[in-house]
This record gives structure tokens, sequence and C-alpha cells, in this order.
């Protein structure tokens, strides 16, 4: 099952280090692992999406939270929450292709940020199975370049009106 | 000089560890490092922005093209690029608040992905210095929780028309 983790931790040297020799040494198979600030400067969120059994992802959380530069883990996975992705993705876009290109743009709401003779930079953010779809699409232009962020989390609040 | 290198690797089990080790063992501060799958399923692109002088930045270029797992490093300061990140901002929000915050989302074109009773969940993607900015005009309405992917990059094609 894929599970995906929300850690607090140190924002200091060597963390990243630390948590990512942890699963490597284990033989846990990373999805993928997303590290950044918060609005407190000395603390880093990482949202590690993980895939196992439930007793391999307890042992994943245990060890995690053994570690110095932990503050907390939460396991989101059963918690309503957002989970959206970046991609950037250079596709080949010579003039015939561009308006098929823009109108499939259009409709993912995705973003043109950078347009060439031969190519555009679309940026496409979403969950992992909308940001796939799109790329699958965009396969069939030509993809010349793609880099993804991997995903980042939120809970939602209990209480939703929408 | 912050420097933005975009490094191709195995998709390996191990590879982030071996990296992140190689940054933490020499003390070289990093400011992110993204890391995702690309069009191809067995190369994984990482993305490091890095802080530090011309030398030391030399050095970091010299190891990580000795790992076994790298496949090529570009330093992409110097070349024209586009360079965005996501963030996830769980602000206060309550009745009297909404429309500003609304209105803000809009000028800045974040999305608003979450509704409850007393927040929202806005979702922005740009530049870091965009990103920031944003994040600065929602401190003011108080900000609960936050995440950032760090940024990625692409090089943008040599013969721009935009």
């Amino acid at each position: 099952m894929r599970h995906t983790l929300s850690v607090l931790v140190e924002n200091k040297p060597g963390v990243l280090a630390r948590v990512a020799g942890l699963f490597s040494g284990r033989g846990f198979n990373i999805t993928s692992l997303t590290v950044g600030e918060t609005e407190d400067p000395t603390v880093s969120r990482m949202t590690i999406v993980v895939t196992g059994d439930d007793s391999i992802l307890e042992q994943v959380s245990k060890q995690l939270n053994k570690l110095i530069d932990t503050i907390k883990v939460f396991d989101i996975t059963a918690e309503a929450h957002v989970e959206h992705e970046l991609v950037l993705i250079k596709v080949q876009a010579e003039a015939g292709a561009r308006a098929e290109i823009t109108q499939l743009a259009e409709i993912f709401r995705a973003k043109i940020v950078d347009v060439s003779e031969k190519a555009f930079i679309l940026e496409i953010t979403g969950s992992a199975d909308k940001v796939s779809a799109f790329i699958d699409l965009m396969r069939t232009f030509g993809i010349k370049e793609l880099v993804r962020t991997g995903p980042v989390a939120l809970t939602r609040e209990a209480k939703r009106k929408k």
C-alpha cells in the first residue's frame, strides 16, 4: 500500500542524509521524498511517499521518530488531505501542434511558461494521477525534458464546506 | 553565490542517500534538493540549490560526477532557465478575511484547493521570490501550516520568442 508521511525535522545540515540513509539502509522503497522550508525557518517539512505493507510502514515511522532531528512524524494516508506536485515539461511544439497543445493545457489548467520556435515549457500542478494523465497526452507531441517535484501534502481541516 | 544544479541520476535505491551524504560529509550548505522521475523511468532528475563560492561549487560538481549513479551534472545558473516551486499554505480564513484572501490569490494566480469553516488551503507556484512575497502577505492572516517543494528547473530553448 502507498503511504504518505509528513515529517517535521530540524532544518540542519545532515538531516536529509540521515533520513535518506535510514531508508536505503533498510531497503525501504521510497517513491518520492521532498524537503522544504516551513513557516518556521528552523523547521523543515519532508513529504515521503513510501510503498510497502503496514508492518514495514510502522518500522519506518518508529525509526524516523528515533532520529534526533525528527520533531514529529505524521502518517496522513488515512486522513483527508491535499497532495499535489509540480511538473515542468518541455514539449516539442512546431507551428502545427501549438493550437492543440494550448487547448490541452487549458483543459488541465496547465500554464505555458516558456515559448520558443520549436518548444513550449508547460507547468502543471495537481494530484499524481492528474499530472501523469497530462504527461501521457504530451508524449504524443514529443517530450524533450521533464522534471517532477514529487508530492507535498497538507491535511484538510475537519469541517469542510466544499 | 546561489547556484542551481540539475543532475540526472539512475533511479535506484540508495542514490539519494549517497548524494545527500556527499553534501553533508563536506559541510556544503544545500538550500534545497528535489528529486523526481523523468520521462525515462530508469532516470531521476535532482534539482539542487546550493550557496557558496565558485570554487566550492566546482568541488561539488566534480564529486557528484564521480558518483557511480550520476549520469550528468548541469550547472544551469548562468543559462536562461525556468525555476519554479510549489507551495501549499493553510491560512486562517474567518468569514471577514475571505474576500481579501481570495482577491490576493487571484492577483498571484494562486488556487484555493480546500475550504473549511476557518481555513483555506492555497496552492501557489512560481519563482522563489514570487512565492515568498505571497507567503509574507498570507502571514498577516495567520499561517497554520505550510509546505514547499523546493524549486525544479528546466533550461529555456536558445531562440525565444516570448
